[in-house]
Parts: C-alpha cells; structure tokens; sequence
C-alpha cells in the first residue's frame, strides 16, 4: 500500500519549498472560477466516497490541474507515509532538537481490532492494550445493567475528555437506552456543577472522572465539589466515583475510585473519543454494541486514509483544506452539519483542528512563512441559515465551508407539508446553500447582488448511525492528520497551552496573599484584582 | 445629550474618506505594542464602566493617540447622532435608491418605560404598544400560576426567535421556578422535534409557536410535526397552542392559536428578545420580574449609548473592534464567557453581529472598498483553554478576543481546593490568559515561544443577575449598531438570506417532481437529487 520510503526528519525542502506549493501559489491568481461554471456534469463527476460517506466537491475552486498538483503536494510532503508510520507506532509527535513530548499518536489503535490490523509490533501492542480496557469495560457494563445500580452518568472531564465523547453522545439519543441519564460538567465555573447536580439523582449516578494526566485542575475541582455533595448527602464516594486515566496517575487511587480504566500517553486528549474516554460513556449511555460499531467504523475510515488517490477521504479534504486556506486565503473554515444531532460536532472539530495544527514552527524546529491551522467554527443547518449565513453571501470576509447532510433522518417520524417532508426540505436547503454560495446572483439591486464564486464541499452519507459516526469521527482526526503532515508541523502536541497554566499559578497566588494580607508577587495579575474589588452591583445610571 | 445635526442620508464622505480613518491607517503602521509595554498603571488606567460592567482594554493595541482618532471617528461618522435617531423612532433600515425595508430600528422601545423614555412621537406609540403587550403577558402568567395547568413550555421558532431567548433563557437557570421545564425546537431536521418530544409531558404543555413574518418554513413544519403528536395523543392543540407574531399574519390566528401576543416590523428578529420571543419564555421559567428587571438593565445601557465619551461603552467597543478588524485586519473576533451560563452567548452574538454588518454595500448604494463584520465566533472559559487557545496563542491567524466574567457565581456554591474556590480559579485563568495573550514569551526553544501582542478585552461585572443580563444585552446590540453607524451600512437588513430561500424552493421542486415521476425542472439541483439516490448504507470496505 506504501511506496515511498525513507526517513520522515531531517528533510532539507518543506512546505514553502515544494515544488507543488511554488505551481500552486501560481494556479491560485486564477483559481477556478464557480460562478458561472458550475455544471450538473461537474456536480455529478467531482466526488469521492469511502466508509458510506461521498464527499462532494464540485463547488469548490479547483478543476483538474489544480487536483492534480494537489496530490503531488502529497507526494511531496510524504503524506501518506507519515500517516502510515503514525499507525505503525512510529514517533510522530516530536520537534527535532526541541525537548518536546516524542511519543506515538496511536489513537488509531484503540480500534484495530477487525479486518488486517497493523502488524508492527507497537501498533499490536497498543491494540492489545486497548483491548483489555475494551473486555474490561464490557464486563463492567454488564453488571451496571444486571445490578441495575446506576441510572444516572455524570463524566467529569474537560477539553479532549469532554468535547469529544460529548459531541458523540449527542450524535446518537435516538437510541437512549431506557433510564439512563447522561450529564456532563467540565467548566472551573462552579455554576456549572451546581447546575448539574439539581438534577441529579446521587444515589443512582455513577460519577467518572476523567483526566488523562490526572492533574486537570477544572477535573480535580469538579471532583471535590461533587464528592462533598455525596459526603454531604450521606453518601459514600467509593462506591458511586470511578475514574479514567494513565497508569500511575493521581487519579490511578483505588482509595477514592471503586475502578479505573486506563488510557496512555500515545493517546493525545483531542484523539481520545474511541478509547475509554467515550466508550464508557456510549456504553453506558447506548448499550456496548454501539461503541463497538462506532469503533469498526473508525478503523474502516483509517484504512481508508492508507489509500493511494482521490478515494482517501480524509487526505482529498485536507488538500481541499490548505488550497482553501494556503492559496486561496480564506482564513476561517466553517463546518455546517444539517444534521441537529451534530450540534456539538463543531466543537469538537475545533479541538481536533485548532489544537493539533495552530502551530508556529515546522518539526524541524523552525517558523513557518505558511498558514497553519484556520479558525474553525459553526453551528447547525438550517438554524445558521437564520444567524451568520447572511455574511457567508455578502460579507467582505468569504469563508470555506463544509457541510454534513444524510438521506433519512434518525428517528425516521417526519411531517408532510405542501408535498415533501421536513428532512427533504432540509436537504434542499442544504444543496441550495451551497449553490447560492458558488452562484452567486448578479442584480440591478446593488442589496441584491451576492458575489458567489464562495465554496463549499458536502459531506453527504445514508443515515447517521454509530458506525457512520465513527467513519466520520476517523475522517475528521485524519483530515487534522494530513494537514500537520503536509504543513510539517506537529501536530500531536500543545506547548501553547503552558503559558497561560503558568501565569494563571502566579495569578492565583495574588488571590491567596490578598486574602492573608500579604503583599502581592505579580504586580499585573494585582492590577487585574483590584478592578475586581471595584465592580459593583449597578446602580440605576440615570 | 446630541449636538451634531444634519440630514444622516445624503452623505459625500464616507468610512474610507475620513479623515480619522486615515490617520488610523496611518497608525496602525505602528499599533500600540503589548509586549513589553504591559504596566499596572496601564492596567489600572484603561477602562470604563457603565450599568455595573466594567469593559477593561489595557490590553488592547492601543493608546491615548489612537483612541483619541478612534473618537473622532465616531463624531465624523455621527455615530451617536445615528444611535439617537434610532432610539427615536427614525428610519435608520433603508438604503437610498434601493427598494429596502424602510423601516425604524426600535427595538429599544420595547423596554423603555423607566425614567427618561424617548419624547419622539413614533418612540413613544411604539413603547405603547409594546407595553400594552407586556400588561397582557404580565395577566397571562398570573393566569398560568393560579391554574398550574402548564409545567412545560416548548418554544417554535428558528434565528431570532430561538438564538436570543434561548440564550438569555439558559443565563439565568438558577432561577429557574419549580415544576417549569423549558424545551426548544427550531431545526428544520425532524430529529430535533422527534428527540424533545420524547421529554414533553404534553397534556401539561404550553406550544409557544413564535415567527415575526408568520411565514417561517421550519416554524411552520415544527407547529405541523407537534400539532400532529398532540392530535394523536387525543389531545386537543388549541388548548396549548399559541403563537407570537405580527398582527394579521398566518400565525395571527384564533381558529389555531388560544392566543397571540405581537411583535412588528420595527423590532429586528435578532433584537427581538427583549420583546414577548424573549418575554413570554424568560417569564414562565422564572417570573414576569425576571423579565421585567432584564428590561430595566437593557434600557440603563440604551440610555448610557446616547453618552458622549469614552462612559459609552458599547461605542467604545465598536470602535476597539474596527480598530481590530479595519485597521490591524485581526479577520475574527472571539467571545470568550468565563461563565458556564452564557455558554451560548456566542451563538446569540454570531447572529447579532454578523447578520447585521455582514454587508457589501453602504447604506448609499455603494459598494464597501473596507472589511465590515468580522467571522464572531466562541467557546465559554476556561473549557476553550482546553481546546482552541493553543491556536490563539501559537497559531499564524491571530484573534481578536472579548472575554467575560463576574466577581460572584450565581449559586454561590462552590468547593475550597489549595486555598481558594473555583470560581477565584476561574477569574485567574480569565485574567491569566489575556496577560499571556498580551506579554508572549521568548525561549530559546521554539516551540515555547509565544510571540504574545495578541488583543483581548475583558468586560467585567459583580454577578450574572437579570439586570446585569439586560445590559449585556443592549451592551452588544448597540456594539453592533454603533460599528454599523461609523461603517454606514445598513445593519438591519438581510437581503442576503434571500438567494438560498429562492434556490431552496427551485430544489424542493426537484424532490416533488420526482416523486412524481416528472421531468426535473432544475438541473443543478437534479445532479445533486443524484448523489444522494447513489449513497448507500456503508460495507466494510476492505
């Protein structure tokens, strides 16, 4: 399946200097042209499918050339190779002569348990790994419903251990198994664990505590404060607390937790919806069979991503990502599920996408004269329709959108009106969204003239089910994947998150030394609590 | 209050032409530099304050030069004249020598019955009739409270009839009235009405159906999609349905609806919750005095946008948001809440913002040679610290960002942990995260270097309470109008919705027709009926 060999580090050519890059920063003064352009015969021949999802791409900027210099970057840049060598186990999260993490990301390993698994010897034992926590939690999962004990799941985690396996539970209610409750609280906010708990039945939950690392301040916060709700209400933490973790952690204490599953440092937080971080919680939520379809689905969509071509997926996505942003300079991305079950789905993929490539310098350590990750944002269709698509047609900041639209709904109840039902009206909307962006409309009217020439691709599946969902889960992580891969940076690590843990210290410190009456270490963080102490509760101004 | 005079139609200069504007381009060659320049004095020194919310802006790009020509701008573009008109019943929706709207923008009278209210004959009839609404509202509820024949309210609608009262609504939970339980369908997707349906105990619900035209599509297919569940229930819907509208349209109907309470064509959809979309919600889940404490802290911030000065807080941050988008070309603005109870704050802000000023053309007919909305986007703190702040501190497309947060929590519960409470926690990281944004950091390793000068502001306030909520409020509605005042567009407008409506119904054509077995009419629209007639229920593809 993979040609190309040789070593991924020391390369002497980068982004900037591909040849690729040079053609189509030439290509991109005369992009393709949509308005005007777009044919049924395009619609119908620009498409790619994989894993039950067809991804159309007509109503972008590009025609043939244009793909096909596209597909030399990937040559160039070795991107299939890298993601080969990321499923294999190889080290893809480093930064040459940089102390930085130099680990795996094999998140693809929490799901290769099916058809030709890897068979590099990290890859199989990270599998089996995972696969032990995988018996584990069956097992587990069949005794909660034996014992019937818990009707309520509260997860406790934050950023990877909460956005994730919150957006794919939302993805899946329709098959809510009967008394089952799920909550979730993330925030340092204590308003949000408050809130939380008024509706929560103590006695019934089973409460998780989720934190790679098992140091997660908002974590650690959140656990106190429910575990004294429990103490408070005569209750026994132990019995109800159980946790999520590396081996060895904080969190890895059988003193406050009845059990905990592991997860480990090959597993980056944004990765970690298929491993326990969002199995316990669809087991729990859906039954164990749905986690495990949602995982066949993830691993068919990463062998999709070893593919050569136009049908991988993920890397077609991302090289329409980086002519997007790279060449064409549309520096937001916008994703538009018109599916409400992916309402949270945008947030994820901001985790996956910003976090992972919002990066400044190559992994050969040096700063990139490039685009790296976009802004990604959305919300669903057609309720965006409503709010912010208002500037997608007219505003002076055009934007790159991709939309996710399935033939039947989930539940599959529907109304007819005026002959057609609410999910074909929304698929209309969803395909003439996308031909008012590339159309454009000229007008007399000055207010009624659109620019059009504005693109957008769609993400276009049967019906959205748990392997679906994973499929799509998959593609997603390998789209974020190749982007890194192409740019050459890496896109497994964080550093940009410790500046502000460490000023935040400093910070809480003047709290503490303002309480004692003692004087203050950080002069600026002083000046910010002093404008604290002289916010008042409002008086009528007038 | 006003001293500037003059017809504000009619205008020879324009944004790009004044003279402040080109002074600004010429100071933003050297913007105020953050880094390094960070003083307490500064901190202590820039900022302004009005209804309890104090806008902190040390940390923005600027200093006393630039803000001084950011000023006179607004006095060149009679940004204050403008917002005077507006308040006063003016025709401020209109584009000269366009078919437009035509209208006035008074949402403001909706809430002016405190002291001082506008003495404009229009401001005054209009404040009248809204009143004469809020009495009926203010029986309705008493009425619902004595039988206690509803427990559950479920509000139809979609854009402004659900992203502000929903919003607003999920701000203040902790005051949530007991045996009130609050629903929401605005998606044309089914699956929405399907999955909320399955919590509605509908014998004791109240259908709010809510869509200023009458004519929404979505509205008008979730009314069908319930109305259908509450006839099969042998329930009868009159009994529970009524509808929010303006008088004499499709929704204004007895025959249909128990009652119907108004709004009009003067009141915007996204400025409409102060009106009965936000007023009939905002009072059934937690009292008509709620509502009408919500009112008066939005008419303390309209009264503070008619003040000449930097006390202008709205207009202050309209024009720290051009300087960041115009003329330091920051492409996005984030929202960033410290505070779990505006999570979707962003969401209703999205549509503020970018559904007013994302135009092409100024309100003479001309188009735009600058950039008007910014892409508005955002997550709640500190959860976004674990998921996109890696992007804002290391990524190559900087952002703008707006941050907030209160002394207090709402409940008032919360948890010791190392010596402070999460919310102190909470408060350090807001205030640690713009002082890292702003300072960076050198490191001789790369990947630790934060290049810092990064723009945030910082409103602050005592706690989250109705008022407090009121004056957010119109603190961003006004925000709003004031950068569409000085960019002279038109903000009250939506002409660019209407493309997608027109092509949507051309494609739902396309699904009659071919149910129908008719030649299809549209032949875009019958290449993407294609794709999706050829999507399949995925195998395993290997």
């Amino acid at each position: 399946m993979i040609e190309e060999k040789g070593s991924l580090a020391s390369q002497s050519t980068y982004f900037s200097t591909y040849s690729a890059t040079q053609t189509l920063h030439q290509l991109a003064q005369q992009p393709f042209h949509l308005t005007g352009h777009l044919t049924p015969e395009r619609i119908a021949h620009y498409y790619a499918e994989a894993c039950g999802l067809r991804l159309l791409y007509a109503t972008e900027q590009v025609n043939e050339e244009i793909l096909q210099v596209l597909f030399q970057l990937a040559i160039e840049s070795q991107a299939i190779s890298k993601m080969a060598w990321m499923q294999k186990g190889e080290i893809v999260n480093f930064i040459e002569g940089e102390s930085s993490e130099h680990r795996p990301a094999l998140h693809t390993a929490t799901r290769d348990f099916f058809k030709h698994p890897q068979s590099s010897s990290k890859a199989k034992e990270a599998a089996l790994l995972a696969k032990q926590q995988i018996d584990r939690l069956q097992s587990f999962m069949a005794k909660i419903d034996l014992e019937d004990r818990f009707h309520e799941i509260v997860l406790i985690g934050i950023g990877g251990s909460d956005l994730g396996p919150r957006a794919h539970y939302q993805a899946l209610r329709h098959l809510q198994k009967p008394h089952r409750h799920v909550h979730f609280i993330s925030n340092l906010d204590p308003d949000e664990a408050a809130q939380v708990l008024k509706q929560v039945q103590l006695d019934k939950a089973l409460i998780v505590v989720a934190s790679k690392s098992g140091t997660t301040l908002e974590t650690l916060a959140n656990e106190a404060f429910v575990r004294e709700r429990f103490l408070k209400g005569g209750l026994k933490p132990h019995e109800h607390f159980i946790s999520i973790t590396m081996p060895g952690t904080p969190l890895d204490d059988s003193d406050r937790f009845f059990t905990t599953f592991y997860v480990w440092d090959w597993i980056g937080g944004r990765f970690s919806t298929t491993s326990m971080m969002g199995g316990l919680l669809l087991s729990f939520a859906y039954g164990f069979e749905v986690y495990w379809e949602l995982l066949r689905g993830a691993n068919a969509m990463d062998k999709v991503a070893l593919i050569e071509g136009q049908q991988n997926l993920p890397l077609l996505a991302a090289l329409l990502s980086i002519w997007n942003h790279d060449f064409l300079h549309y520096p937001t991305f916008a994703l538009i599920p018109y599916v409400q079950a992916l309402f949270r789905y945008p947030a994820h993929i901001q985790q996956v996408e910003m976090e992972s490539n919002g990066k400044l310098i190559t992994q050969q350590g040096q700063f990139v004269d490039f685009e790296t990750s976009p802004i990604v944002w959305g919300e669903p269709g057609t309720n965006a329709q409503h709010s912010f698509f208002q500037l997608l047609h007219q505003g002076t900041t055009p934007v790159s959108v991709l939309m996710i639209g399935f033939k039947e709904s989930q539940y599959q109840e529907d109304v007819q009106m005026e002959g057609t039902s609410s999910q074909e009206k929304l698929l209309a909307n969803l395909f003439a969204q996308s031909l008012a962006l590339a159309l454009g409309q000229s007008s007399e009217e000055k207010n009624r003239f659109f620019p059009g020439n504005r693109p957008t691709s769609i993400l276009l599946g049967q019906q959205l089910t748990p392997y679906t969902l994973g499929a799509l889960l998959a593609f997603f992580e390998h789209r974020t994947a190749f982007q890194g891969f192409i740019w050459g940076i890496n896109s497994f690590d964080q550093e940009g998150v410790q500046l502000g843990k460490k000023l935040a210290t400093k910070l809480l410190q003047c709290f503490t030394e303002q309480k004692e009456e003692r004087p203050t270490s950080y002069s600026l963080g002083e000046a910010f609590l002093k404008h604290l102490n002289q916010v008042k509760t409002p008086l009528d101004p007038l």
